[in-house]
């Protein structure tokens, strides 16, 4: 027997051990593991490496994906170069599944988010044997209670905060820390709750300056001249406006400037007089080695996979739901992402210790 | 209104965090909060202190308990000093019932483990208005899912894995981390997997010398000369006898010496003849800031106490259950603690990727 | 015995040890101890605290200062309301003397950077006694080997390359981390080499576009299609210009936009083609608990100065000079910057490891 | 040329990296690197690997070494089995300088303990080349200001010691913290005044009971009832005896039992009856991923090691001597260690902050 596994998408703490544990699983029924490089780039082009046991050592506690990803891998869409040399986006579908027929592959993990899973939803629809693994640090998808990567990101995101405390209580400053979660706010709910801020801004809740400032302001007047924000990048501005960074200008290029950290930074401090700091955390959120929690999570994820896959299922995802790690339908799974309500608990909860959503 | 707080039992992750949650919630609403030092003797003693918003700055990352806690505020069998010096046991619940009453205390707040939840259930029964919130690092409570400080305790747990990863390698030894968990092996288990380890031994496996030999030699005919074996401290000896730790001869005296992880060092290293090092985690696991995870659940639990304190509630303790922190009879919640199962989905987990249980 | 102590300048890990550690030494000597807050401007507005036993309990490993620092603190040009409510610039210098012999201090520990210092050098002219501690997260000091705060500055971005790393990996990316140093590039150059950085750039050494490009593309075809860039934020610009953060147009705020590590990303990107993410560290860098290290070094000046202090001392500063803390006069202290010299032991040792400094 | 590297004796953060930076400079100038396995045994047997650049991938932040340690690789009395299967300890060092020849190894780079680097000096005196790294986590070198591998077992022992002060506080205990050091009190000097221990016993320090107990007795005057005891595992006992671990009766097994912690934990418990728990550290110490001191002193030392053995030095080892690295004599480097005076600076700061040391 015969499994591939793929990752997709942006980078996720758990990655590594979600192939570590499929493949150790795998091996112990005696099946054998091929890698695809960078998603389905890699069954499209056939590039893929042999797992064994040498490949997966050390994987547990390894951030990234020996496998790499790559956000341009899109079989319905690739970018194939045309004899003049020009780049065509062009359906390889048809391709990629006689690849997989002939490198006799039984069943193959697609590890990935949004993306990465609709496309393995198609390919099932074409025929294609593939288990789906959610993976986004966002954690806002529908069809499981909680995703890896998600602890990690809410851990380094708790740590910035605790850090930016001292400085902005020895400061008496405002500090405004973004943090990822471009349609839902669950990273910065969270790690807002457990880092202490004092302002909590997500996508899925309007608010207005005049808000802040009150809660700022009511600090100041308990003996507490510092306050700090906690904002996802997906929040909208003060009026409802979606937030595009600004680019150096005339350059072209993709590099982020100025998000809704800033600007709500620099409102807060016309408003308030007060000396306002932000942090944008970036990248950094998406890295490092992933914590225990997420390697735990990863390995149940990897292993319920590969048992999925010799069993000869497809088209599901496994996903969590209470204390069980289950197989759900692909098809559902990428149909629904969860966004924070406002009667969600933790939000109601944070109320009551006094945080602001500036509402 | 006036409500009253209590920690009682070993230290745990997270205490502070549920005192500042409940005195936010708590104060949100104008309720005057005291906080009783060393658990049930602060009330006997009428030793307390008030509970202000300065009391409570700073304590939602930081370890241990503000007021303390002490095993020995049973007041049931309470030391009580005789006019001759001597120490006897009384009852003095009927003396903690009246200050309450003394104190005005519309409600008590009681964090703690089976032992104060228990003198908690048997205070309600004789008229007290008391909310219990649970708090063990082991997390083998049947009534939650999940209990603060376990994720902070497997963290700890886990990060000495990995420190003890390279050194086992380096020098082709075995090595043997023993973690908390007197009756379950929730700790090791986690940790086990989360770490990597190759061996896990809990309280509810039995296990055999015979077993784990074979899982560290077909190791080493694999080319890894090195292992790693947790054990939980409850785990029982070869012959499923109680291991009782070894004192220095004579001193009649409670510290601590060899207990199993010794036991099973020294076993390992007589049957492979493999260089086996054991180190003993201790309190470091019980102590320090606690996880995120840790913060968000203590902070959940705190406000909901504090909640059910305000609307009369008595008799309830705190639990999660699912995604949602709910009441449940405190009756209920200290009959039945929770132990790993064989058919645990992780324990299957586990040994898919190849964790030997020593059974 | 009468000793004052004020902190002054940018947030630095260890203030709070210094304090500590200085206070104990003083205690233990019977001299009381006045905390001024907000730097000078407690003296000038006679704005303090009592420190005492209770009030140093745990500061330690806690980040930032109890006693508050503030920029507009400047005894010689320092911000006064006019009776129109207007504010006025004066000096102010003979009111804060005269507070001294008021408030009968013997002493005064002033612990701060180059503003403080220098400030601290010119009150000594003009007969106050003040024992200065350095304090610079930049390490960018002639007088003294080591300052606080650097050591856990460069674990900070030390830990995000780490994190970076295995993103930029996964991703076949290029990161740009752009850390503090305004004039010198120590924290750059230190967490360079020891979070593994391709490319450092730093204010001391010019660097061009060709040269990092060079070393992306090198190391793309030894199969390494990733490279960690790492950039102190006083880096000039590829013809040496001096980079000044773009703001958001029109509203006249201090919020920073892009800088040096943002125009290096869209550089490389646009040269390369290779996707390039970048993060800005920022005040992430300035707080946290001090490393092991910071605590040592910091309680060690604080002793050193309270022990000048008492001994009639002025206008001295704490210095590390090889394995001792040594008194320097604060005059030359706060002469002499140290920048990172292209013969440094360490640039060479980075060099004969492969990393570029894109000159 | 040809240029091999051992590593000898016990784990110590940093190995890895000063592998990686001897390469990485060996590389770059055309060198081949042999890397033989567990120490001089590799030699002997001529069990060795070529390091490339893909076997020095991702060392740098990696705890351990690739090559394997021994502690039994003494040539000069190596293990040798006879034809009649019994094990006979002899001479083997022409062996070992015969297959230095056959290898064509122009120079060999040691790195090690005392152990190791003896033998490395007595090699060197038969004729053979090599260059020496010293290796101890102790920092117990006279030759060498600092070790590679000391400030992360300071880090470990530091946050030990902030989780246990937690607990102590929450409990009104006295923790004891056994930590390495056989011969010196480094660690314990050093984590004690970064983890704000009361009380630190080191070899080099008589101590008495009535010390410590006085020192314990005088915080519960003030208000603190607990106390943080550090202690290093040579420390002597009460009366200067030096103890040896129990271990279990009659298994003749070398797992270490009660140590020098747990004889002060039982002594301190019954003279003062306040509750006493240990803690004993252990190898948690000598692994993990280096701080980034230990990953730039350990970089430092292999690019000077290997510029070393490629100019054709041999009999010197690498040191730090104040901010350089610099080559010593071996011979000079083996004779003397370092042990911590009574006059040193930061003992005498330690006093002055209140740290008792028992005498």
């Amino acid at each position: 027997m015969r499994v591939g596994i793929l990752t997709g998408g942006g980078d996720c703490p758990g990655l590594n051990a979600v192939i570590r544990a499929a493949a150790k699983a795998l091996f112990a029924r005696g099946v054998d593991v091929l890698g695809f490089r960078d998603g389905y780039r890699g069954i499209i082009e056939k590039d893929w490496i042999t797992i064994d046991k040498k490949a997966i050592s050390g994987l547990l506690h390894r951030g990234g994906t020996i496998l790499g990803t790559n956000n341009r891998d899109n079989p319905f869409n690739f970018p194939v170069e045309t004899p003049e040399g020009e780049i065509e986006y062009c359906d390889v579908s048809e391709q990629l599944l006689e690849n997989i027929k002939e490198l006799q592959l039984d069943n193959l993990i697609s590890i990935g988010g949004d993306g990465t899973l609709s496309i393995a939803n198609e390919l099932v629809a074409k025929g294609a044997h593939i288990i789906g693994v959610p993976k986004t640090i966002d954690n806002d998808l529908e069809a499981t209670d909680q995703t890896f990567g998600f602890d990690t990101a809410v851990t380094t995101a708790t740590e910035a905060l605790d850090k930016l405390h001292t400085t902005a209580e020895s400061h008496h400053r405002v500090m405004v820390l973004e943090v990822m979660g471009r349609y839902s706010g669950w990273i910065a709910l969270w790690s807002g709750v457990a880092g202490g801020a004092d302002v909590v801004l997500i996508p899925e809740i309007p608010w207005s300056l005049d808000s802040i400032v009150e809660k700022i302001e009511d600090r100041q007047n308990e003996g507490k001249p510092f306050s700090i924000i906690i904002v996802a990048e997906g929040t909208p501005g003060p009026g409802g406006e979606h937030i595009i960074r600004d680019r150096i200008e005339g350059s072209g290029d993709p590099i982020r400037l100025g998000g809704i950290g800033q600007l709500i930074g620099s409102l807060v401090e016309q408003a308030t007089g007060v000396e306002t700091r932000v942090t944008v955390l970036g990248h950094i959120q998406r890295g490092g080695s992933p914590s225990p929690l997420d390697r735990i999570l990863a390995t149940r994820f990897g292993v319920a996979a590969a048992e999925l896959a010799m069993s000869g299922h497809s088209g599901q995802m496994v996903a969590l739901k209470g204390q069980e790690v289950v197989p759900v339908p692909l098809e559902e799974a990428t149909r629904e992402t969860s966004s924070v309500s406002l009667d969600n608990q933790l939000v109601l909860a944070a109320r009551s210790t006094g945080i602001s959503f500036g509402d």
